[in-house]
This record gives structure tokens, C-alpha cells and sequence, in this order.
């Protein structure tokens, strides 16, 4: 697949559209939520950007000028015809419950989690005014939280949408929507998701917690001091908040199990082959080949 | 510790100096090899760099201005004063047997390699004509091979020394050296060397390829397209040459082998406790404590 490459700072140039949704509720103003938050903003003057979270996440995307209303109390999303969760998967999957209660009228529900099956599955018992469409932006950054939010984060990025019914209206707009915001839409279904998702994005978070803390543990903080860029890169993931991940992770353990299986087993290979190198030789040249094809 | 910013170029900034060694041969033009030649020519215009490699190595290496004299056999190292192994560790040890057979005059011989004990164990077979002490720069760039090689390669990074006796004169000259390359000379026993680099960097090293392949293998290409800065940062070591690796892991298996458990007991205990998460609750923890420490 080519990505078309648009630069950052295109969105601003970008002249004010027509809102496609004109109340948007964002739930969880974090580092995807925010920077929802801030392209809306910028892309549609005319529509009403709702945050939800803590008094003090609400005070820095008013800093910030993310949103325009703020309330740490989904009762303010009454009126919106989007809500986005985008808060940690579990706390999404809370949010379905009490939403007829707080949504007044009809609307498009999507998230922004790292799973898709559970809030899915959780989706469907949702009333008839619902329609949910489940959804997961690729790529990001690599630091969380609102403070590192970018209106052109999803720029040229996948963002993939998990409808259940064969969505109508609201997959068009919803896809609309998430290409104002400079993202690439692409359909996949549920199980599909999180299987890609368990090799591509969570197989790589826990390698890279586990690498570091092994590391960290084991040389201390004066050994760290000797590390160069090849640690460094390795462990960059490291830093992701355990919350997010812990949420993540029970909601794909039966995907990420079996992956974290095939690497134990290819590192248990390479433990007993050592001394000799063939084992690693291989593995080296399949790695190599592979990693070619991702950007440097 | 503080590492000083020294901006690449300053080096080219220096006026020349009186060579510390007056012909400096170079075994190997690599990454590592061809970095130092690059150095040693702007720093010394009056000693001779003499690169020893294939013809095909060499003949890049004059068209760089990397090296004053070029051969594809040892025996033009006859007049060396300082001999510098930077072939692969395998190829260092049998370089050094056939030492005493090319070099005609008292030399420091030294070698750059990620592996330290079985050269040490090799050198001490060495002619007392020669001082052998390890060398090991530490840090190095994401690409390998002559072509990516830059004087300011080693600028403001460790370069570990391993001498085995007291070193005397010897490694007071290779001292200054490696500090006129901009590097920051440290000593460390042999042992500990091994150990620590086994964490720091032949474990992270076999860890991005294993993954590399992994995840390849299980989404494929196509699979990939959808991958981000997350993966591509976990795996940018999977491009590391699979001959250098190889000779690595031979010689540091005893060291490498008991850090490869330590991390696949630390995954097993992670796969276990998924539908839970304590157990990542408190990886992630301690990970993101350690990496901290570490630059962006």
C-alpha cells in the first residue's frame, strides 16, 4: 500500500467545511481523543466539540483550546450526534452502558481502542438509536497524553472501522469524518482486527516492557548509562502507561497469547542454537528481509 | 554521567596534530573500521592509514579518501604501529594468530568488537612485540557498512578498553587516540564487559530480530502496511548483519544464553497473567522507570 504523503501543517490551510456531525462528544481527552479534539476544532468552526474527562484534563483542552464545552459528567454529551471513546478499552466498554441515559437522540458511536471485539460485542446491546461503529487510528506517537496532542496526528495514517451491521448512513459519514481528519478509512472485521493488531502493536509493547525492565533490572542505572541508540530504539515503547495496556491486553489475550508463544518459542530456539549460529543466521536474514520493507 | 555535547563537524574544525601513531593499519572497512580511518586521516595528515579488506571494500575505500594505503592482504601491515582488528570477532581471532607473521616491528594492537573474552584468551598467544588491549567503541549508527562510516562517529560516546596486563605505555597512546576520535575512553575487566553487553546490547539485538520475524511471518506483507512508528522503532536492529551476530553469539553464549532466559521467563510470566494484568501492571511499571533513564 503507498501512503500518500501530506505534510504536516496541510490541515490548517485547509478552508472551514460543513460540519459532518455537529455536536462531536469526545470521551477521554488523551493523546488520540485530544488531538480528535483539535483537528474538529480547526476543521469545523461551526460544530460544538464536547469533552469528557477529569477536572484537570478539562482545564488544560480549554488551555489548549481543544474543546469548547467541557463536563467530567457524561450528562453534557445529550445532545451530540458523534460520541467518540476514547478512553482505555474497559472504561469504553462502561461508557456503552450508561450512554442511553445520557444521549438524547440518535448518533453515531464509534471508540479509538486497540480492540475491537469486546466493545463490539458490548455494542450490541446498545438501543436502535445508536448505530456503533467501532474504530482503532494506526500509528500515533510516542509520547501519550493530551500535553503531546496534534491536530495532524492521523495524517496519512490508517484508521480502521469495524462496522457490525452494514453501517448506512453512518459508516459514510463516520468515514467522512476520519478523513477530514486526514486519515486513510479502511474497513476490516472484528476478529481480523485484533489478530493483526495482537502481532502488529501488542506483541511489540510487551517485548519492549519486558526487554527493558529485564535490562534495567540486571545492569542497574549505571550499566544504562553505557547503552547507545540500539536499546534506546528498542525500548521506546516502553514509556506506554501501563492503564491502557493492561485493558489491552485483557481484552486480546486469547490473540496475543499464541503470538507471545511464537516468540518465546523463536527465542528459545535462538538460546539453544548459540554457540553454533545457524538458527540465528536464519532468523537474522527472515528479520532483516522483513524489516526492509517498514520505514526506517 | 554526563556525556559532552560535541557537535559533528567540531572535529573537522581541529587543526592537525602530531600523529600519536605514525602508520595505523585497519583490518576490516566497515562501519566501525572505515569510521576510524575517516578520523585518523583528518586528525593526522602526516600518518599513513593503511585499510586492509576486499578489493571490492577498498576501492570504495580510496574513492571515500578513507585510507592512504590499500591491500586485501595482512602483509601490508609490516610497518604498522598500531593495528586495529574491525572485521567480525571470528575473523579478529584468526587475524591475530598470523599477527607475527605480517607485522615486522613492536605494535598496540587493538580490536573494536562486541565481544571481548575470547579475544583476550587469543591475544595472550601473541609475541611479546605486541600489546594487545580490547577495544570496543560503544553507540555506533542504525545502518552499517563503510558507506554509512563518518570521522564523527564516535563523538561523545564510551569507548571501552580491556587491557589485560597493565598496559603500560600502551595504553596511555591508545587512550589519547580514541579521545582525539572524540570518543571517551573507559577501561573495564573482560568479564564484566561480556556481561554487561550482553544486556545492553546482544539481547536486545537477538529480541528485535526474533520479533522482526515473528511478525512478519504472521501478517505479511500486506499486514504490514498497517504497521507504525511503534514496530518500526522495536525492530530497527533486525537490519543488523547476520555474519556479525553470529561470531557475537558464539563467543558471549555462556553470558547472552542466562539474559535470554531471564527475558522468555519474564514473557511466559506475562502470557500467563494477560486476562488479569497484575503481573504487566508491574512489567510496565518498573520498564518505564528504567527507560526514563534512557534518551528519547
Amino acid at each position: 500500500m503507498e501512503l500518500p504523503v501530506i505534510q504536516p501543517g496541510e490541515l490548517n490551510k485547509r478552508p472551514a467545511q460543513t460540519p459532518i456531525f455537529s455536536k462531536v462528544g469526545i470521551v477521554g481527552l488523551g493523546l488520540i481523543g485530544g488531538s480528535i479534539a483539535l483537528a474538529a476544532r480547526e476543521l469545523w468552526p461551526a460544530a460544538l466539540v464536547i469533552g469528557v474527562d477529569n477536572k484537570d484534563v478539562l482545564e488544560t483542552a480549554m488551555r489548549l483550546h481543544a474543546i469548547d464545552i467541557a463536563a467530567d459528567d457524561p450528562y453534557v454529551l445529550a445532545e451530540a450526534d458523534l460520541v467518540i471513546l476514547a478512553a482505555p478499552v474497559k472504561q469504553n466498554i462502561e461508557l456503552l452502558a450508561d450512554l442511553d441515559d445520557n444521549v438524547n437522540q440518535p448518533a453515531v458511536v464509534t471508540d479509538v481502542g486497540s480492540t475491537k471485539r469486546a466493545i463490539v460485542d458490548a455494542a450490541r446491546s446498545l438501543p436502535p438509536k445508536f448505530t456503533f461503529i467501532g474504530g482503532h487510528p494506526l500509528g500515533g506517537a510516542a509520547k501519550s497524553g493530551l500535553e503531546n496532542a496534534r491536530p495532524d496526528l492521523f495524517t496519512g495514517r490508517p484508521w480502521l472501522l469495524t462496522p457490525s451491521t452494514d453501517g448506512g448512513e453512518a459508516i459514510v459519514k463516520l468515514s467522512a469524518f476520519v478523513t477530514a481528519l486526514g486519515a486513510q478509512p479502511r474497513v476490516v472485521d472484528v476478529a481480523t482486527h485484533d489478530r493483526l493488531l495482537a502481532y502488529l502493536s501488542h506483541l511489540p509493547q510487551l517485548t519492549a516492557s519486558a526487554l527493558m525492565k529485564v535490562v534495567g533490572h540486571a545492569v542497574g542505572a549505571p550499566g544504562l548509562t553505557l547503552s547507545g541508540k540500539g536499546l534506546a530504539d528498542t525500548t521506546r515503547l516502553a514509556s506506554s502507561p501501563p492503564e491502557i495496556w493492561r485493558d489491552i491486553a485483557a481484552t486480546n489475550a486469547d490473540e496475543i497469547g499464541p503470538a507471545l508463544d511464537v516468540l518465546i518459542a523463536v527465542l528459545q530456539d535462538l538460546r539453544r542454537d548459540l554457540p553454533k549460529g545457524d538458527q540465528l543466521s536464519d532468523v537474522f536474514t527472515e528479520a532483516a528481509e522483513w524489516r526492509r520493507t517498514l520505514k526506517p
